[in-house]
C-alpha cells in the first residue's frame, strides 16, 4: 500500500449508492422503506439484492407474500423519501403517503409518484448472522413514466434519481455526462 | 397503474449503478473487471454482493482463493475502467495495467490508482440458474487515499466516482448536493 493511502476499517464504503423505496404489504397494508443497500446481481433473468436490518417492519411482509417492489424516486420526492427512511411502519401508517398500484404479482405495492418501479418476486432470503436479512428478488416487470423514456429506455437525466453517500449521510444529484460505456475504453488499446 | 406509466418489461433498471473494478487473482496473476452489478447488502458485518456473468475469467479466481476486491475508480480512470470491462482476461493480460497491492487477506489484488479499495472475503457463492454467479463478500478492510477523506470518511465529491446508466450505456459524474439524509425528511412530519 502506498503512503498516500490509509486503512479506514471495514465498512459499507460503496459510492454512490442508489436511493430506493422498497414496498411490501405488511399486515394487509402497503408499507414503504427507504433503502440504499441494494444492487443488481444478475442480468438474465434480472435479479436484485436488498439488505434490510432485521428490526425493520417490512421484512415479515416480504417473507409472507414472497413479493416486494423497488421504487426509484426522483429528486422532487426527496423529502418524502427521506421520511420513509426515518419513520418505521411499526410506529406510523405509511400506507397513505403515496398513490399505490399493484401489478402482475398482485401483492407488491408500487408507488405511482416515482418514475420507475421494479416489481419483484422473492427468490431467496439469506441470513449470515449479521444485522440484516438479504432478499434476492427477480424483477418480473418494470413500470416507467412515459416522460422519462427515450427510445423505450429510461434516461437517467430525465429520471433524476437520488444518489446516496452513506456514513456522512448526504444526498446528491446526477451530474454531467462523461462518456459512452463499452466505447471510451477502446481508445485505451490503441495506446 | 396510471395512464402516464408504461410496462417496459423485466430488466435491470436500477439507477444509478456504481462503476467498480473487481479484482481477483486468476492463474497466479491479478485480473481486473469493470462491474456495475454490485451493491451493499448488510451493514454489520459489512457485506457486498457482486454479480458476474458465468463466462467471466475472474470467477474461477474468486472461488479458488475465496477473496476478491472491489475498487472504486474516480473520473480520471474512466478510460482504463471501461477498457477492463471490454477486454477479457482470457484474451489479454490485465495484470500490468495498474499498480497492485495486497492487504490482510494476501490474495485479493487491489489497485493503487483508485481512491478507494474494499478488501473482501468470500462468504457465499450463489447460482440461480441464470447467466451469473453471485458472490457475497465480507468487507474486511477499506483502503482510502488520504486526500479524499474528510474527518476520516470518504467524501463523494473528492472521490469523484463514476455513475453507470445500464441499457443506454452511459457514464455520468456525481452532481450537486441535495440535502442531508435522515434529516430533510423530518420536515415532512410537520406538514
Amino acid at each position: 500500500m502506498q503512503e498516500n493511502k490509509k486503512k479506514i476499517g471495514p465498512g459499507t464504503y460503496l459510492y454512490p449508492m442508489p436511493t430506493t423505496i422498497v414496498g411490501a404489504n405488511v399486515n394487509e397494508k402497503p408499507n414503504f422503506l427507504a433503502i440504499a443497500y441494494c444492487g443488481i446481481v444478475q442480468h438474465a433473468p434480472p435479479l436484485i439484492a436488498i439488505g434490510l436490518g432485521k428490526m425493520h417492519y417490512t421484512n415479515s411482509g416480504i417473507k409472507k407474500n414472497r413479493t416486494f417492489s423497488v421504487n426509484i424516486p426522483s429528486e422532487d420526492l426527496l423529502e418524502l423519501t427521506d421520511y420513509v427512511g426515518i419513520k418505521s411502519g411499526k410506529l406510523v401508517d405509511k400506507s397513505k403517503l403515496f398513490k399505490v398500484f399493484y401489478g402482475e404479482l398482485k401483492t407488491a405495492p408500487m408507488i405511482e409518484e416515482t418514475p420507475l418501479n421494479l416489481e419483484c418476486k422473492l427468490v431467496e432470503t439469506l441470513n449470515f448472522s449479521g444485522n440484516a436479512e438479504i432478499f434476492i428478488g427477480q424483477i418480473i416487470q418494470t413500470y416507467a413514466q412515459k416522460q422519462i423514456l427515450s427510445q423505450g429506455l429510461p434516461e437517467i437525466q430525465k429520471l433524476k434519481p437520488i444518489l446516496f453517500s452513506m456514513h456522512d449521510n448526504n444526498y446528491f444529484k446526477v451530474g454531467e455526462h462523461l462518456a459512452k460505456a463499452w466505447n471510451i475504453g477502446l481508445k485505451y488499446k490503441n495506446k
